[in-house]
This record gives C-alpha cells, sequence and structure tokens, in this order.
C-alpha cells in the first residue's frame, strides 16, 4: 500500500485554468502524501504555480503542451488541433505509456471522452463509454449514469449502462446484487420514451445475476436513493447532476442567510457550529467533484468544468482512489466477464440492439 | 376583487386520493375565504371527509363520478374508460361549461393533458400545451417549461413554449422583455441536441420583442435564476424539477439530523427558530406545488401526484391566483395576439417547422 500514485493532470481544463488545478493538487496532497503529479500546460504559466506549493513541487513533473483544448470545441476540432500536442491529450497518454496512473481534467466533456477513446480503447464488451457519477443520498451513495459522455442513447446503450453502473457499484460500495433504475418520468410501465420502456423490457426479461433491476424511477427518487444505480441517457444525466448542484448551492445561501440576518440567529449558529459544519461537509457539491469514465482501458476523471481548488482536489482524490484500490480494474472485469462467466452474465447484444429499434 | 373563485377539484387524483384533496382543500379556504369547491368522485368517500370541516362543507358541491382515471393508464385508456365520466374529465368539463373558474388535479398527467386538450381545446396558435413551473430562485422565481407535458420536442415547439413561457413571465412577475434560456449540457453553441441548437437559431435569428433570448442555460442557472424563462422539453424538464424536490428534501433531512443529534445545536436551534422558519419557507417544495397548463382555452392546474394536504393547498391557490388576478387570458392574449400585434410578435411557424427538421 506504500506505493505512489501517479497523477497526469491537464492544467489547462476547466474554465479557471492552471490556478485552481495546481491549487488543488496542493490540497489533494495534504490528504495523500504518496501521490506524483504530472501536470500538462503551458510551463511558463505552471511552473512558478506549483513552484509557489514547496511541497508540491517537490513530487512534481511539468511537462509543456504548447495547444489548449477549448471548452467550445466540438471533439472533431479539438482532434485536430490537439491531437498528440494538446494538455488533454498528453495527460491521457502518460496514463497509455504507462507513466501515470490516472488523468483528471476539468476540460470539455465530449473532447476528454473522444481523446480518451482513442487514445485509450474502450474494454472489449464496451461500444461507448459512459461517465458515472458518486451521488450523495439519504440512504449513502448511489451511482447515476451517463451524465454526459455522450447524448442520445437507445435501449442497447442503456442496458449496457445498467451493466457498467452496477459492476461499478459491486466494486465500490461492497454489494453482491445492487439495484438498479432507469431514470424515467413516471414509475408507471407505460410512460416515458420509447428507448426506456425498450431498455426495461430487456433488463426484466435478460436474468443478470448480479443486478437486481427494479423498474423506473424518477428525479426525486435519485436524491431518496431507491436504488444503488440510476441509469439515464447522458443530456438528461447531465441535466439532472446540475439542477442537483443548483439546488444544493441555493439552499446553503438561504441557510446563509437565514442565519446571518438575525442576532439570534448568529448567536444559535454558534452553538450549532458543528452540526452545520456536518451539514456543509454532507451536501457541499464540491465535495462529490469527480466522475469517472467507464468502459476505457484506462482511469480517466472529470472534474466539473467551474470547480474551484476545493473540487479539483476532490476530484484528484476519486481518481487516486480508483487507483489505490484498483477499482478500475475490478469494473472492468465484472463489466466484460471471461467467457466462463460470460453466459452466465452478459445480455445478447443481438436481442438488445433488436428490441430497442423496432 | 370580491368575487367568488369557484375552483373544481379531481378528488380521486394523486397518490393519495379524496383525503389530501379535501385536507388542502380546508387549508386553501382558511387562506382565500372567497372559494367555491365542486368535488369530483366517488361520494360515498368524498362526503363525510368535507363534512368533517364545517367550514369547507358550506362552500362545497360533491358531483358524483364513478370511474377513476389509473396513475398508470395511457391516455388512450384512460379516454376510453373516463371520457365523459370520469372525475378527471368531469372536473374539467365543468370549467368549460362555465361552473367552475379553474380545475385542479393530482391525476395522471398525460390523461389530464389529453382530457384537457380535447374539453378545452388549445388556443389558435398553440399546438400542443405545455406544463409550467414557477421555480424559486437566487434572483426570486423563474418560470420552467414543459416539465411534463409533453415528451419529445422538435425545434417550432422549443420555440413555441418560449413564446408562451416568456408570455407567462411578463404577466405574472411583470417583466417587460423576460429573459430566455434553453436549457442545454454546455453553454456553448455546438453542444446539446440538434433539437436545441436548431431552436437556438430560430431565437437568435428572429426578433420577438417582448423576448430577450440569452442562448444555452444549464442545470445550475435554473436555480440561479439566470434567466426568467428556462425552455426544456418535457422529458428532461420533468427529471429537472423532481431531482431538484429530491435535493431540497435530502437537504431539510440533513438538516433536521445536524440539529437533532445534539444538544447544543439543538439550544442553538431555538435561538435561531425564525431563521430555521424562514429557510423551511423559502425551501420547502411543497410550497411550489401547482404547475400550470399554457396554451389550453381554460385554467387547468396540475398538482403533483405525490402531494400532502399543505402541497394541495398550494396548487389551489395557484390556480386561485391564475383566476383572481386573470392572468391565463392575459397569457392566453399575448401568446396568441392580435393580427395587428401579430406581424411584430409571431415567429414564422412554416420557417420555423422547416429549420427544425433540416
Amino acid at each position: 500500500m506504500s506505493k505512489i500514485v501517479r497523477i497526469a493532470l491537464d492544467a489547462m481544463g476547466g474554465d479557471h485554468g492552471p490556478d485552481v488545478i495546481v491549487a488543488g493538487a496542493a490540497l489533494a496532497l495534504a490528504q495523500h502524501p504518496d501521490m506524483h503529479f504530472l501536470f500538462f500546460g503551458d510551463e511558463k504559466r505552471v511552473k512558478p504555480l506549483v513552484a509557489g506549493h514547496s511541497g508540491l513541487a517537490a513530487v512534481s513533473t511539468i511537462r509543456h503542451a504548447d495547444v489548449v483544448v477549448g471548452m467550445g470545441d466540438k471533439p472533431s476540432q479539438a482532434l485536430r488541433a490537439g491531437r498528440r500536442r494538446s494538455s488533454m491529450w498528453l495527460a491521457i497518454e502518460s496514463v497509455k505509456k504507462g507513466e501515470a496512473d490516472v488523468v483528471v481534467s476539468a476540460g470539455n466533456t465530449g473532447a476528454l471522452m473522444a481523446m480518451a477513446k482513442i487514445c485509450l480503447r474502450t474494454i472489449p464488451s464496451v461500444d461507448r463509454p459512459a461517465l458515472a457519477a458518486v451521488w450523495p443520498t439519504l440512504r449513502g451513495r448511489s451511482i447515476v449514469l451517463d451524465i454526459g459522455a455522450t447524448i442520445g442513447a437507445d435501449a442497447h446503450h442503456l442496458v449496457e449502462l445498467a451493466l457498467m453502473g452496477s459492476a461499478m457499484a459491486r466494486i465500490m460500495f461492497g454489494l453482491e446484487r445492487p439495484t438498479v433504475g432507469l431514470l424515467n418520468i413516471g414509475i408507471e410501465e407505460i410512460k416515458g420514451i420509447e428507448e426506456v420502456k425498450a431498455a426495461s423490457k430487456i433488463l426484466r426479461e435478460t436474468t443478470v445475476p448480479h443486478l437486481d433491476y427494479r423498474g423506473f424511477v424518477e428525479g426525486h427518487d435519485i436524491g431518496k436513493g431507491t436504488v444503488d444505480v440510476v441509469v439515464t441517457e447522458g443530456f438528461s444525466g447531465n441535466i439532472a447532476l446540475k439542477t442537483a448542484e443548483g439546488t444544493a448551492k441555493q439552499f446553503f445561501h438561504y441557510l446563509r442567510d437565514a442565519f446571518n440576518n438575525r442576532f439570534l440567529a448568529r448567536l444559535g449558529a454558534l452553538l450549532a457550529r458543528s452540526a452545520l459544519e456536518e451539514l456543509a461537509e454532507r451536501s457541499d457539491p464540491r465535495k462529490f467533484n469527480g466522475s469517472v469514465f467507464l468502459g476505457l482501458d484506462g482511469v480517466v476523471i472529470k472534474s466539473h468544468g467551474g470547480s474551484d481548488a476545493v473540487g479539483t482536489a476532490c476530484a484528484i482524490e476519486t481518481g487516486y482512489e480508483m487507483v489505490h484500490d484498483d477499482l478500475l480494474s475490478k469494473i472492468n472485469e465484472l463489466t466484460c466477464p471471461q467467457p466462463d462467466q460470460a453466459a452466465a452474465e452478459k445480455v445478447p447484444g443481438e436481442s438488445a440492439a433488436t428490441a430497442a429499434r423496432p
């Protein structure tokens, strides 16, 4: 367990650039001294920032990259301009080359997905990688996927998401048979879009030993923790995640307002300080930053584009845990079972695809 | 202003049935004594409940209905079994007949939409009605639509939603030129699904004097109040709304936990009581229950299926306000302008549709 975890950082990704990436790395390092960093980006900007944190400088290497993938670039544009020379590509490639164990980027999701897919490749049974978030719930934690790796999903892809998500829940939460729900606008079988209904039919009719399919769930079921794994297409998943983050921030704002505006309440807040701190800890969306790409042959973590240093540190720590406990390999093994397990575990791709495109 | 507001209630709608509908009506009546009620449902069940509230009984009429629209019925099933005889249909029809000013139902959204469309008809310029929610934000309130009236929207329908939503914001919030955003997974023009991109193009290129189009917004922008009107297709809108509700409930739970588990915090909560009450008032999702159908020739309010008495009362009060201030007529007038205004205000339906289906 004394093995060093080597983290590649796309120093230029995200809305705030190198400042928060470097500050986030310093915060993460304070929690886990067994980290080394490989920063990719504009050396002139990154070097002085890293030098500003003496502990960090001692465990960091900076690799210059000329090209920055813009937050508004199309994946095709990003690939054309940034393949083999952007900070994002080079950071991903360092995982491919075995120089780093994990890459963390707050950059353009579509470009990150496209570059990671080309550079690292998907594992054999997966067509399209997915982006999975660990979501705090009233029951503990759930996995929600896809939160924006790809837009639009047919029934076959939704089933694939269910398989990847349940593998992740088995490994990360130590569950034998995680419960899985499909996100929909009602729990009744007749509701929703065709792809979701078709996926539900496949999941009901296929016996997957390590997946307990529970039918449809609604938006409010995510926070309630009704199921361990919530499966949805990337557009609605991204909107759900960001809407929840917005609501949490709104609540914080109200809370601060309510306590700041009154003398007695401020006194009350002093007495209730540890309670309020616990509340902040449990509901701060930054603490849950860091989504995991599933289905890739390498650990890629997406940090929220708008993250500050605290959020960046959390994304880095997510990557650290994935590597430290060898989580992605275990998840990939379950997602892509060995031949002897395959008969029992695999949902037949053909029949899934057929059902999805009637 | 002493005019009585006559409210038709589908007493059988929702997950909890007549108990919460009647209790909700009693709560709403306590706030607004100038309400009369027409309850539609199983007389044997509804009558004793209404009789239990003496004030309510004095201003209520009960109309028996044999048929109940199931929460899981398809709209076509609901129409076959319940047209002209279900509590939902009869409640809607009472508005058509002029016996009631507004109908409130917590029943099956798809059935309510289908029945309201057939019974009340849409206004001339609207193809498909929309369900609009008033969403509390850090800036005040915003309108979010569609939150589930119809699934799937082409660019033309998204533009129609923008027009209906901005008309509602002008009337309800007294704004001259409400800001409007399209919900998407990023603010960059290249992101998202084709329909959303095409709608954005139309809204950018068409001059609508009373609508200030601001481009894409993301999930977290809703709670932030970035724009006055958030436009989205019904599936993602419904998921956003319910996810936000779930997150708010989760936060409440954490808050209660944090304060209940510690002696000092309980003492603090006593001192901060008015602050906590304000917080509850501002963030309780039940207080924002009651979505408005736009584009119909009659006021129809959808109450959340899982509402309790407090939530039901809020939905009834939303309906009361719509009628009391004649809001829907004013909104409809703006949505469907008179011929002299039409040239300036109307987005040409044909070119919109053409742009939407390339």
